[in-house]
């Protein structure tokens, strides 16, 4: 299937900092994909610490076992020269005790290309699921000379860990440490919140500054939970999923070892943004997407309910055709509402569609107009407003609208 | 919209006896619906004992709440003419204050036609979401003199309760009990699990069987959980969802007081026949559907859990849209089992298509081919047996495929 690129993505690839550090490279080979780079292989400095979140899911892939003992052993005690192998085509998931030993291997071709321990290679993988993994072009590839003679570029990288995405995802920030600049930037790929034939989402930040794992993993685990994990494209939740932040300690300011340090305001704010951005172009590449949408959350007996109503929002199909049919039909979210399972009283639902008060004290807003809300639902990002009056939980969430495309997308995936 | 009669409905309405203690009469308002009946009005003789379970969404319509008193007094003491009135066109829900004055005024009028009194008239209401109740045309129609002239058949009551469903939907079951013969029969409206604006589920089931409240309270609500309760179109849930249980005490055999009593085990069965086939003809409407699915979890820690793992499976947009494409994706079967929540182990589930095993120990099932599966998939039942490994919890729950049909239906619904 030819995939058009998502009529809500930017205009440009953005431009991404060089960071000391780091080196990447790229390769193709020629296992799914044709004409386009399929391995990304990274190396981070000695000096680098290292964060991950990975999926949820009870049947995780083989290369998400692996990745979470070497972040085991680096949690331990770093000073290694350690890398990332990731590979877009086959995601080695339900592939038995060979997965296992795939992977293993995997990481054995990559620590030896980059002068690295194995148990020092992290692996993600992306792809088909069941399918055994082909070794033979992955060793051809990682033994050839010429692999390390040209690094990559950011726009190369984002490239090589795309399945179904429409169009390469990066983003940056820079921010200052205790009187150093520094950057932060990152790719990611993902184009449904899973679509376990092709589309994990994997997500990869590096910066420069010099912070402790703990304090990196703190960060990264807090922000996720905004971002990353406050997307949805189809309720679906990978076998692969993976999120890594990597603080490579070359900026040369002091390790921040205390979370609280205000020295770290400035990164903060930097990070969250960076994970944010990409977040919201996952959505952007959402399958069959047209429409962006930000559920916004208030008033609930907890911030717990409040994403747990947002989520019951963005994820029900009626509310998301009826936002592909542009029809602004908050009866919808009501109900949305009513299944959540949370604390809400119908009496006390206030539901805004941008600036338009829609619903209020139980029934519909005395000055709703039928025809100036319609107007706003012709509009790309959509804006849901719902207010739940029953306590002070506040939670936002972004999703995208269900329509034609996604069926045409997974109705015939694999063949 | 004109919606096609869904390619899974059977082929003709099925006969139904006419019970003794049952009077029913059908008008047409003309308040959305044109030349067709879209009010239901029903007396129960003295003798009946009435059970009911209502949607558990916490916004619901002003109907629920009102019918949920009538039964609350009902459970007190019953030996009056009870009665229900169910309209189709307006759901009277979101409607504020308005709307508790309306469903009162409704019972007013359909209690003063039968004869009985106010709060034993039980009123549901299906339709669009938001919209004041126009009252007028239900003042005129059940004031009408020749209204109580002529008993609606089965059939016509069956249409009276319709929205957006596109076939009349009905089953019945023989018994005995302690030597008399009885019926069961019942009649059913939905056509996805809900959509706001026209779908609720509403299921009536009648006996002429002599069964004490409390007993038929328990029968009900049992057997709802594995029938009503487990299926899903699309994962949403009605602000209307009723489903009433009448036994009308007229068939001559004693009073039976014990949920025990195995002078009710033939009963029993054929009551869950036709909660169950009545359950069954909604999937088969459901909006779009073009595959009946069948998903059955075995080996979970808990019934509880295989439930949430079935449920997890067949409302998976992935799944859905994959079944859609007649594609033997169980890759997406295992992403939903792994997201479901419940406890699972990759490598010890078992997965089957019909007949055809095609994954175990953590991998595509050595016999797995390829060919003989599409083949399977292109039929229009399907079964998947998914085993989890890990207990003896099992639970059955069914649903269809997701197809342009329901976007279609959903994408512009008011418009």
């Amino acid at each position: 299937m030819n995939l058009k690129r998502s009529p809500l993505a930017p205009d440009t690839f953005p431009v991404l900092p060089i960071l000391t550090g780091l080196d990447m490279w790229v390769a193709e080979t020629g296992m799914k994909y044709k004409n386009r780079p399929d391995v990304l292989l990274m190396r981070f400095a000695k000096t680098s610490a290292i964060a991950s979140v990975f999926t949820t899911s009870s049947t995780p892939g083989a290369p998400v076992d692996w990745s979470k003992k070497c972040l085991d052993k680096h949690k331990e005690g770093s000073g290694h020269t350690t890398g990332l192998l990731v590979n877009a085509g086959n995601a080695n998931v339900f592939t038995g005790q060979q997965g296992h030993e795939d992977v293993r291997e995997m990481a054995r071709l990559g620590a030896v290309t980059i002068g690295a321990d194995i148990d020092d290679m992290f692996v993600c993988s992306t792809g088909v699921i069941g399918e055994p993994l082909d070794l033979g072009p992955f060793r051809q590839t990682l033994s050839e000379n010429s692999l390390l003679n040209t690094q990559a570029s950011w726009a190369q990288a984002a490239k090589a860990i795309c399945t179904t995405d429409t169009y390469i995802k990066g983003a940056s920030q820079t921010a200052d440490i205790d009187g150093v600049g520094i950057s932060i930037c990152g790719i990611v790929k993902g184009s449904g919140m899973i679509a376990p034939d092709m589309a994990t989402m994997l997500g990869f930040m590096f910066t420069d500054a010099n912070i402790s794992q703990a304090v990196l993993q703190e960060l990264l685990s807090e922000y996720t939970r905004t971002s990353f994990n406050a997307i949805s494209v189809d309720s679906d939740t990978s076998t692969s999923d993976t999120v890594m932040l990597i603080a490579l300690g070359t900026a040369g300011h002091d390790l921040v070892t205390n979370v609280d340090d205000p020295k770290l305001d400035e990164f903060k704010t930097a990070l969250q943004r960076v994970m944010l951005n990409l977040a919201h172009q996952v959505i952007k590449d959402g399958e069959g997407a047209q429409k962006f949408i930000e559920v916004c959350v208030t008033g609930a007996a907890s911030d717990k309910a409040a994403k747990t109503i947002g989520m019951s929002i963005i994820n029900s199909p009626l509310v998301k055709t009826a936002i592909a049919g542009e029809d602004a039909n908050w009866g919808r979210v009501v109900m949305a509402v009513g299944k959540s399972g949370e604390q809400a009283d119908r009496d006390k639902l206030r539901i805004a569609f941008g600036p338009h008060l829609v619903a209020l004290e139980g029934a519909r807003a005395p000055r709703y107009d039928e025809e100036i809300v319609s107007a706003y639902m012709k509009t790309q990002d959509l804006v849901l407003h719902v207010d739940i009056g029953v306590g002070e939980g506040a939670f936002t969430v972004w999703g995208c609208d269900l329509t034609h495309g996604y069926i045409d997308i997974n109705a015939d995936y694999r063949s």
